[in-house]
């Protein structure tokens, strides 16, 4: 009798074009947003008041981004990423439209590359996910790239296929979530005047939190998503340090960047992202951002900032943190950085005087 | 003036026959059941999507069973075991139907045996306890026993009465709960087409989770239940090391079987269950499950399996769990195992070729 | 470019009659209930079940009123206190109304005294704060006074104000909240009959359970509240030990006291609090209760009892826990007490015979 407990796939296991459906779908709900509060911190103005939400100009109050992408991401592991050694990158990566208190999150997952480490031990695999909710409707997509173990290194593997990836999202690909002209009136809500406008291309913003990770507060987490990957959650197998799942560390940053962006309407992209380190319980994280561009995807109400955020663990301050060039290339980082995420928010211009 | 604060009942307080209306009724909520899913990592099909519940024929999605069974066991504590020396067993625990967001469960427990322990110091009390909702319908009933303290061993003691207890719930009583043909539909959902007729009596599932509990996520998991028994929270009490809710165990460890038993349509019943020995904060859990029957009581669509799933502490793997025979009398486990789990989950039957 | 990241204002930036609108207003919902009963576990009557509320006479289950007071707190930190040294005091904190699920919370604070220390370090800034919900009706009104570090000792300061505040809320204000005649109806419910009539001026309760508090629980806590004060989260910042924020001990405090209060209808107001010590992760705290005044405000069913809670840390017993006379100013404490609240609840009045 084959076992009924599987292991999850080796690299072998995985073909291009290979889909997978993955168990089950999820439904969101005012429930999870709490939670996800407690966990993070987050002060996101549309997630934090049904007020709020009505005075931008949406029917209902979103979930966080991240919580849904967690959410999402937390699906494919059991497919995915089981037998990872490593999650090595994101790429492509853009949140198509509101989810909502209620809405229930299928993912699916496709192959779009594969290529054995020289070691053959290991393999890269490259796939595509997209979560859509109930009405059929696609709300995230991403590019991820993870390294899995081979189940035997003699079998023979497949001709490596890389796949194109984006440096960034395109900004004709930025306009798919909707706001509305009551986007203006964010001020009013979060007591700051700082609009689209006035994030210049070059600037720092120096976030004042530092965040003490704990045991139980990160594992929860990463239950609270439904992912399954053992490190995150096995003192035994790890040694007594489990792994702080960096889906985690997004979040917890995220809330930290509250300070300084307190008028983003959310994520629209995810450029590309790095966990340049791992983190476990007892880490304290601080970031600090940089304004990469300022985008303007053709909405009248609504601009877009690329920015790039860097988290470092056990600083004594956000001004300690180096921001590296990373053009042709990995940035080379100091000890402390455990993150380096260049994404997209979403910024209301300024009202007409 | 006779002090406000009871102490809770003591041996000598408790008759045959005697009847308590736990305080206080309590409603179930999404907020609950996110809580549930963060404190747990429960995966379970019926629970996570309203998509799931409604393709499988529920009209709502359903509360985890384990979720409901601690709520339930909570409100009884103030008034059954406060002064409970050990928790010793449960018999003929039996989901009778599905609580749904918004349901208030008021519990009721009668006393049905009593008996002194010949040290003169505890004896145990035996109480049946049922759950009903607020449409009056019972939806959970079971025994428990557990050891009392008496508050002066020189108290005369009634006559032993020991209940007749069933070694395991009548077949003809697990179908109470009303499930679907839809039922049939669930390897859509979860990619798993292992059915009821798939297990074999004597078959081993080996579940690939080690999870590793610590003192806030035990304890946040108690207090949701409303528990207020003093030894899983008072560090002062239990020298540094608050004993870990048994009945955490039994819904971690739930979750952890999710691995080869993805399409479970929940507990029917607890047979019996023995909390061999006690976890505290930062041990690492595993389990491993043997298939003891599969049991056909009269439905179309579902039928029951009957498993033991017996909980280790701080091993390396859950190859490493023994299966001691428990017939004639009480199992002799390894110095590892922390419970020893006899229970029945619903199964959709394999749908007609 | 002025930066972006604003940390807070110091004791030169406020002046007499400032008024803040903090950031964010926020909706509370059923997941900020279960998560709150986890955190503090809570059993509240009101507030556990929608049977219980509706038999009281209340149309819906309100929100516990310490979640509405930490709720309400955590939006005035990014304003009042991110420079705060210590929370020295409230005062006059008046529950107006019932919160129930879906409410949505706006806050408001005006600057209503200012007093520099001798240091010309530091200075007192005393707030009243008022929280409304969406109708625009108060919900919650408080005065609390705050030490706040000045940006440049050398600054002039203002002549000192010193508002004049009540030792205690006026029985006249008392009756802001609505119950009905059920409330009569409580016993069936708590199976406790004790009265507003049964608690006399002078008696003592000595609260059963004690609780260890950990880091996870108290900062998932905090994080729930939105408060984003340095001092409860970053390790780095506090030497590895995080400051326990004093609205959670107040919360346990609140929880544990349940027991010989089980017929509170909630609280109507606090009348005077000292954080006397910090707490950290790691330490139990206890508490007893001396009832200082039974009042009545005119209402037929409902009652008011003044009560003093006395909560220390790492003792073995409430017995231990001493009552210092506090008239003439600050009472002289033992070392282990940390928190010494003056708070009025509700209570039902006996039903005729």
């Amino acid at each position: 009798m084959i076992s009924k407990v599987h292991p999850g796939n080796f690299f072998e296991d995985f073909t291009i074009g290979m889909t997978f459906r993955h168990a089950t779908p999820r439904t969101l709900t005012e429930g999870d947003r709490s939670l996800y509060i407690g966990l993070t911190g987050t002060r996101s103005v549309l997630g934090t008041a049904e007020t709020n939400s009505a005075a931008l100009g949406l029917d209902r109050r979103p979930m966080d981004d991240l919580l849904v992408f967690n959410i999402a991401f937390g699906k494919t592991v059991a497919d995915i990423s089981l037998q990872a050694r490593g999650n090595l990158g994101y790429a492509d990566v853009r949140f198509l439209d509101h989810v909502y208190d209620g809405d229930t999150l299928s993912v699916e997952s496709t192959v779009i590359g594969l290529k054995e480490n020289s070691s053959g031990e290991t393999g890269v695999v490259y796939v595509r996910s997209t979560a859509r909710n109930q009405l059929g409707r696609d709300v995230l997509t991403w590019i991820r790239w993870v390294m899995i173990a081979k189940k035997d290194t003699a079998t023979p593997c497949p001709i490596a296929i890389v796949p194109d990836l984006p440096s960034s999202v395109a900004i004709k690909d930025l306009g798919a979530k909707v706001f509305g002209p009551g986007a203006r009136n964010i001020a009013d809500l979060t007591n700051r005047s700082t609009y689209w406008e006035d994030y210049e291309p070059g600037e720092r913003l120096d976030h004042i939190l530092g965040v003490t990770l704990y045991q139980s507060d990160h594992s929860i987490a990463t239950r609270l998503y439904q992912n399954n990957a053992r490190g995150h959650f096995d003192g035994v197998l790890m040694n007594g340090r489990p792994l702080i799942y960096g889906g985690h560390i997004m979040s917890v940053a995220n809330a930290i960047a509250y300070d300084g962006l307190e008028n983003s309407l959310g994520l629209l992209a995810i450029n590309g992202g790095t966990h340049v380190a791992p983190t476990w319980s007892g880490d304290t994280i601080r970031c600090a951002t940089h304004v990469l561009d300022r985008l303007d995807f053709g909405d009248a109400d609504v601009g877009a900032l690329r920015l790039r955020t860097i988290v470092a663990k056990n600083i004594d301050s956000a001004l300690q943190i180096a921001f590296p060039d990373c053009s042709g290339g990995r940035a080379r980082h100091e000890n402390s950085v455990v993150l380096d995420l260049d994404y997209t928010l979403a910024f209301p211009k300024r009202p007409a005087a």
